[in-house]
């Protein structure tokens, strides 16, 4: 192979178009011609509400009274004990689980919880699955952890876990598998009976391989939720074997400030070699601790999230009006995204004719998946409800 | 080989042992025995002044001033616009180049900045070089990008990088070598001559290899020099090929807040191309952004400093004591270690016998240089004044 002067694989990462970006970035050069609110950006999941008032009551007391030496210093790079004293706290009263500070690891976000946990267990020769439709960057994460990723397709019709499918792809090379619920991109949250056949299947194919298969919990969204109704079942209490990848980015809107963890089951088999296998992982990629100030900011507000009635507010609204004029919309349970059916086969196609109504939605091919859209209702609800005519008129343009 | 449940190489990182972490812990507990004030630990290297007072000034005002959604939010994944401008306009400024801030990649800190530039250049089958002694995690960083670490003997009698040994060494297969001034353990500051030469040497051995050697200049120390007549040369102005690595760690004092930058040099070969594989290996890692706070508070605090005067005061006590008890120091003209010959050959054997006199030193073995001690005098000055008769009583006990 000819000299390369930088990693390809890298290069063609740092290169890759990316559908979400092309269409946000439309979006501001559309907005140039035609004005800021007449164009109606559905492609970003970047919260849309304030983080609580508690977090800078919090940022201001901690400049007050605490050393900065202390409090900008190094913590221990699993993260600062009593931080992680209070989440595991948290964790235990809200689940009813058992996890102690020496089982939760402090990350810089949710990106960051997953790259460390998957370098951490993954070898080459391993596969990690996951269900269509999913976070595209998965593939980023797992690929760079030289495994391969296996794609489950989604049940097109409940957009639960597609167990019988799972069945059939799942081999002896399987080392782990990510659960992401409540869903991105389909606001759905995966039932409780959906849940627990899937850890059956785990379990017996743990028994028949003779190793164990990680589950890979990844959580941002999980206080997204709406309905009193909905219960996101805490999935170290359904199966051993868990990591749960956690950020505060959508629960205290604080995207920005990178800031979750992970814990590692303490029911997982050798949980202390792996915890240590994590906090090598850590390492390795270069991340020494999760942000100092803002550990002790969330280890002040557990339990507190910004006012996430904006999104159930959206979601009503967008979800009510779309199936109104005809779409076939999944209900979604949580995070703040709708799963809508595109007009024609090709989801590309749709979203390119959604353009002439200045709606920009994500066509679906992106998150492995062919024929929907992602709307990332995280806007303001007064754009929402300037938006409706525009997707009315887009539905009779199909009739 | 027989399955394994987690990466076999990190969890021997997760489980291996410190000697820095191991003396501070023996410090703690002998704190316990003996009390805080009779032990004297010169382990870590963490900043021991707190952040200028412009620092939280800035966090208050942002969090007064800025739309929360806006402050807390996401960056662009090279970091915010506006703060990668501020960062290129400060190095043109003080360092007369050309950078621009598309030149600029922001980063969690110090280890980031080389985690994601190594992941960026080293391909399998690459080598990496550095100097003796050197930084230990450069080992796991080069090694977590799937190449190998080649070490260049240290001159025992300078300090300065050893040239005649490096061109022994270098070969086709090296991709890049880690340049660290002013110099982590050893405090010294290399020689505008001897970098020169250093160029020099790299610019033939492209030319003979037919590509790009890169130059990493790991520079988390460049603020910590303490004579006027110390010059710390900017490599991007000695070399093409140059990739910067910075943090504001020790600068601002603010290690914890995970917070620096790495220039990729506009005059390097395919800078586009090797910019974007940068960009490429941030995402692998899974790093999203830096910390958004953190970004508009470097951003308005260029060109400060916590008060280094500290250290200053430190180094001149430290050294002028220890070299009239007849140590042999090496002249720290920055960062805040300072370098002394064991007393035996047996740099572990001494730093043990100086635990008699409680004094906590960590030995040079673990930098890749044997029979030295590193001493982080970013202490107080009253522990260096009251660890001065213990360092004397050691040095009596070799007589």
């Amino acid at each position: 192979m000819a000299y390369q002067p930088y990693q390809a694989s890298m290069l063609a990462l740092g290169q890759a178009p990316s559908i979400i970006r092309e269409t946000f970035e439309y979006g501001n050069r559309r907005a140039k011609e035609i004005g800021r609110e007449n164009v109606f950006d559905f492609s970003l999941g970047n919260p849309s509400v304030p983080a609580p008032d508690s977090v800078h009551d919090t940022m201001r007391r901690l400049m007050d009274e605490t050393d900065s030496v202390m409090l900008h210093g190094y913590t221990s790079a699993v993260g600062a004990e009593p931080v992680r004293t209070a989440v595991a706290e948290d964790i235990n009263k809200r689940f009813g689980t058992g996890i102690s500070a020496s089982d939760i690891y402090m990350t810089c976000g949710a990106a960051a919880s997953l790259t460390v946990t998957l370098h951490a267990i993954l070898c080459p020769g391993d596969t990690c699955m996951t269900f269509a439709p999913f976070f595209p960057e998965y593939r980023v994460f797992v690929e760079a952890a030289n495994a391969k990723l296996t794609v489950v397709p989604a049940d097109l019709e409940s957009f639960q876990m597609n167990l019988t499918a799972l069945e059939a792809l799942i081999t002896p090379e399987t080392k782990a598998i990510i659960v992401n619920t409540p869903n991105n991109p389909t606001g759905v949250v995966f039932t409780e009976e959906n849940l627990r056949k899937f850890c059956d299947i785990l379990r017996r194919k743990e028994a028949e391989y003779g190793h164990p298969i990680y589950l890979i919990a990844d959580e941002p969204y999980r206080e997204l939720v709406y309905d009193d109704s909905t219960v996101v079942p805490y999935l170290p209490n359904l199966y051993d074997d868990t990591f749960v990848c956690y950020s505060y980015s959508k629960s205290l809107s604080l995207p920005g400030e990178r800031i979750g963890y992970i814990v590692v089951s303490p029911k997982m088999a050798q949980n202390r070699e792996v915890y240590a296998a994590v906090c090598g992982a850590g390492r390795a990629l270069g991340f020494v601790c999760a942000p100092s100030m803002a550990q002790r900011v969330i280890a002040d507000n557990l339990g507190k999230t910004a006012d996430l009635s904006v999104y159930r507010r959206n979601r009503d609204l967008l979800y009510n009006a779309l199936t109104e004029y005809g779409y076939r919309c999944i209900y979604p349970d949580g995070a703040f995204y709708l799963w809508v059916q595109a007009l024609e086969p090709d989801a590309n196609a749709f979203c390119l004719k959604a353009r002439d109504y200045e709606l920009l939605l994500v066509p679906s091919d992106s998150f492995g998946c062919e024929g929907f859209v992602r709307i990332a209702y995280c806007v303001t609800t007064e754009m929402i409800e300037r938006s409706l005519p525009a997707f009315k008129k887009l539905a009779e343009s199909y009739q």
